[in-house]
């Protein structure tokens, strides 16, 4: 549970603003792709989580140090910091390469649940899949 | 069916890029905006359209005239400018307010499919309504 | 500076996911909307800010209550929280109208720059406007 | 001038709409990826165009094929059409790995300006750089 998980990414002329840096809300979808590729790392793949179950997103949080600009290679590096009965709480840290710059760190705090939408408790198989990563 | 429909709006910071203007594709968010509300005014409301029918985009098309920037007021107009047997096409313009600058003119081909994603015809009903618009 | 400032919307196609619901990113998009009509309703024109002035982001923190859907109509609500030497904390409540129902609760932190990026302080007569808002 | 530039991407959540599928205003985002990477292929660094010129897109269209879905892998091919004397036309090819399902096809119009957005000739050098790609 203590691995990091990398992903990079180059940064999109559509992902920045007038000042010419990447709007703060894009960092908030580098995290999802952070998430999802932990998922993809530990042979969760996408088609089942969609199917079989949500994972909405009850908190979110950035910590801004500093900007992105268009075309810069980013490094997004998510881990699993806690999972509880039917939450999960990831951590990611968010750098510009090659420099290895930390320009943000943030987290995401999520339930399961079923494709009702009712929250469901994690599986031991599924927690332990996890927590392995 | 020579009507057009006009819904404004305000550039978003977001919506900006690093040249300090409206990103080439969020126009093409802005022309479903007035497709919207074009459904509004004639009565359909977005919940019967989620439910029972999908209108995907079989073709897009935009001409850039002028640049819009943050905190522009715009204006988006729209009109159905043909409706075939279970095809729809929207044409769209879009101002800059107050001196209605033509920024862009647009159009977006649609067809209509029930839920299965299958294309199906437009009733005698809904083509009617939405010829009447 | 307890008041808080409201601006409407309506819930774009584009902002809603696989999972039916708005992406919970987009929800920064709205707090920032809620930034930009707070300042309009202070008298502090957009063109004034992006010619003498950055707001950079460096925290934001959103928890999410429940779902937004296609073409729901938005309430977001933002309010100054403090203003500090240089830098400024805005509080956001997003709610679903008519209803009233409360979606999320927010916040953003800000330090104010000048146009090279320079952290700089609130001049008296910004931070009065801003604290008599 | 008639070869294609290939670039990968995995759709993200954020990407996908209410139907399950990726928005269509998104294919014009993949687009610029595309044209970026072909940029990058024929060695005109992105910090170049940033500081300058302008390429400020004149016309888009999109015929749109077949549906793209969360975590699809995705082929952008680009190729320059046609290069005249201060405009350039890019085509686009979208296809869905690894079956190559054509997803979409698509083109862009641009003109070259300077840093002040006035219309400029490209350059014998640029011209020549660009049609040997």
């Amino acid at each position: 549970m203590e691995d990091w998980h990398e992903q990079k990414l180059r940064v999109r002329y559509e992902e920045t603003d007038t000042m010419g840096v990447v709007y703060y809300a894009k960092f908030l979808v580098w995290m999802e792709v952070g998430r999802v590729s932990l998922f993809r790392d530990v042979g969760i793949g996408s088609g089942e989580w969609v199917k079989e179950f949500g994972i909405p997103v009850v908190q979110a949080h950035a910590d801004y140090k500093a900007s992105a600009r268009f075309d810069d290679e980013i490094l997004i590096k998510t881990k699993i910091a806690s999972i509880g009965n039917s939450s999960i709480r990831f951590e990611n840290e968010i750098y510009k390469l090659p420099e290895m710059k930390l320009l943000a760190t943030g987290h995401t705090v999520h339930v399961l649940t079923n494709k009702r939408g009712e929250k469901v408790p994690f599986s031991h198989e599924l927690k332990s899949r996890l927590t392995s990563s």
